[in-house]
């Protein structure tokens, strides 16, 4: 079962990795971690056939991506830090971050995220993701709306994840459209007049809308979207660099597997969460 | 198989979780998700039957904890977000940022983290976390090792996810021990006089050493870590709080499951990745 190749020197099997390395390819210079990062050697890899694209204008496969992550006071890092992640390492892709007011912006729990962009410096961008958070007031209000619904409009790809769908739909482009939202939210999206989607990943209109579910939800949306983007290839290089092979210790994931206990926890700090009515300071 | 009660507004099904609202504790009160994510109401539902001391000390369930992660400049976002989310939100437990200098580090990818302590200014900590990065440089340098040595020493847990293992191994305090790392390096914990393991969690002289795998194995470890340190109960609302339910689009998160051509992808930047003996800026 396992191949212990004397060339394996630890002697620590890799299994199919360690008999596939004797097929791979033979290459000669140094390893840059941050080459592989960057995803600039990737894009040798990525080729036409693999490459699809947003409805909304054909997208090359190499052609230059701007991904941008709007941030503000109160947001959850997880629902970023797994896309932005795996955005980082699609080739030709350049992944920014802004808020409202640019600089610092304080997450959930005193987390500072540092130097953001400005949102009105951005002139447009190819995909919006708006993450979640805590507290949806500030990205609520009337500036950071008009901010986010100038950039969705004329973007290929608008996104969220986790009840950052609860601002897009606050801005009225996702009217009609099904999305995702954490579970404890997610029919509130209905109030907005979204259509709500109880899943792990979402798209609408043919990818022009695509959204993930809660906070951790953001790795299998962002892969998801990856190979949209990108192609397959890129998304499984991404998804084997990123080591997303998971293994939960438990089976407590979502209401439809928690302990009911477990459920009834969060019911009772957060009234509705099972209804998917969960309250939170900035949405009515 | 659903159940679609009249008091659930939207008619999305919500299937075990609905019912067991009708269940749940009925409370007064506005919802807080402050509260329940900084997870002060979790403590009267945490009872001492769930929790789990480590072997250097017992830790009574709600006896003050404070977990310290290790930031540095080139570390990478996501290996300590995951874990950060989930000890954020654990019960009566401090979670700490710092650096050698404090302030802002430059992470992979530019990203700015910000407002992190002195590591110098921080006496003891309970638990250390080290997480990896792309480059090991600044970590390896002789005053950060000092500085992470000293507070491994007095640790109750010392911990890591991904190449983060390799900082811990380098200080000294790994050896003989079992420990994790990114599969693309953990045979490199062989030269620091670690035990390399390629498991997403392993842990080694009853829970005080504990680490994970590369990138996302951060969550799996961190609750795992959450269990031992604030019993099962705690672990499992922290999961259904972050919606960890993971649903990866492929098969391609370790090498014994990838393609060999996408395995072959990241062999060639990073020759000897899939023998576990990949080399990284900062690591001999």
């Amino acid at each position: 079962m396992t191949d212990r190749s004397e060339d394996n020197a630890s002697g620590t099997p890799l299994t199919r990795a360690g008999r596939s390395r004797r097929d791979a390819l033979k290459l000669g210079g140094a390893a840059t971690l941050g080459a592989i990062l960057g995803g600039s050697a990737l894009l040798a890899h990525t080729t036409p056939a693999l490459a699809q694209a947003g409805s909304k204008g054909e997208l090359a496969p190499n052609e230059p991506l701007n991904i941008l992550i709007v941030n503000y006071d109160g947001g959850t890092l997880l629902d970023f830090a797994g896309p932005s992640e795996i955005f980082h390492r699609l080739p030709n892709t350049n992944v920014r971050y802004a808020s409202l007011d640019g600089g610092n912006v304080t997450l959930e729990f005193g987390v500072v995220y540092g130097k953001t962009e400005r949102l009105a410096d951005i002139e447009k961008t190819d995909v919006l993701l708006v993450p979640g958070g805590s507290d949806l007031t500030a990205p609520m209000r009337p500036a950071y709306q008009a901010q986010i619904r100038r950039l969705a409009e004329s973007a290929r790809h608008v996104t969220s994840v986790c009840n950052g769908s609860l601002v897009l739909a606050a801005t009225g482009v996702l009217k009609g459209k099904r999305s995702a939202c954490h579970w404890a939210f997610v029919n509130k999206l209905a109030e907005y007049g979204a259509i709500p989607v109880p899943d792990r990943f979402v798209e609408d209109d043919n990818g022009r809308f695509m959204s993930g579910g809660g906070v951790t939800a953001g790795i299998d949306f962002a892969l998801r979207v990856a190979e949209k983007l990108r192609g397959r290839q890129a998304a499984e290089f991404t998804q084997l660099v990123i080591e997303y092979d998971p293994a939960p210790p438990f089976h407590s994931g979502h209401p439809r597997d928690a302990r009911p206990e477990v459920v009834a926890m969060v019911d009772k700090e957060l009234p509705g969460a099972s209804r998917g009515l969960a309250r939170i300071p900035g949405v009515r």
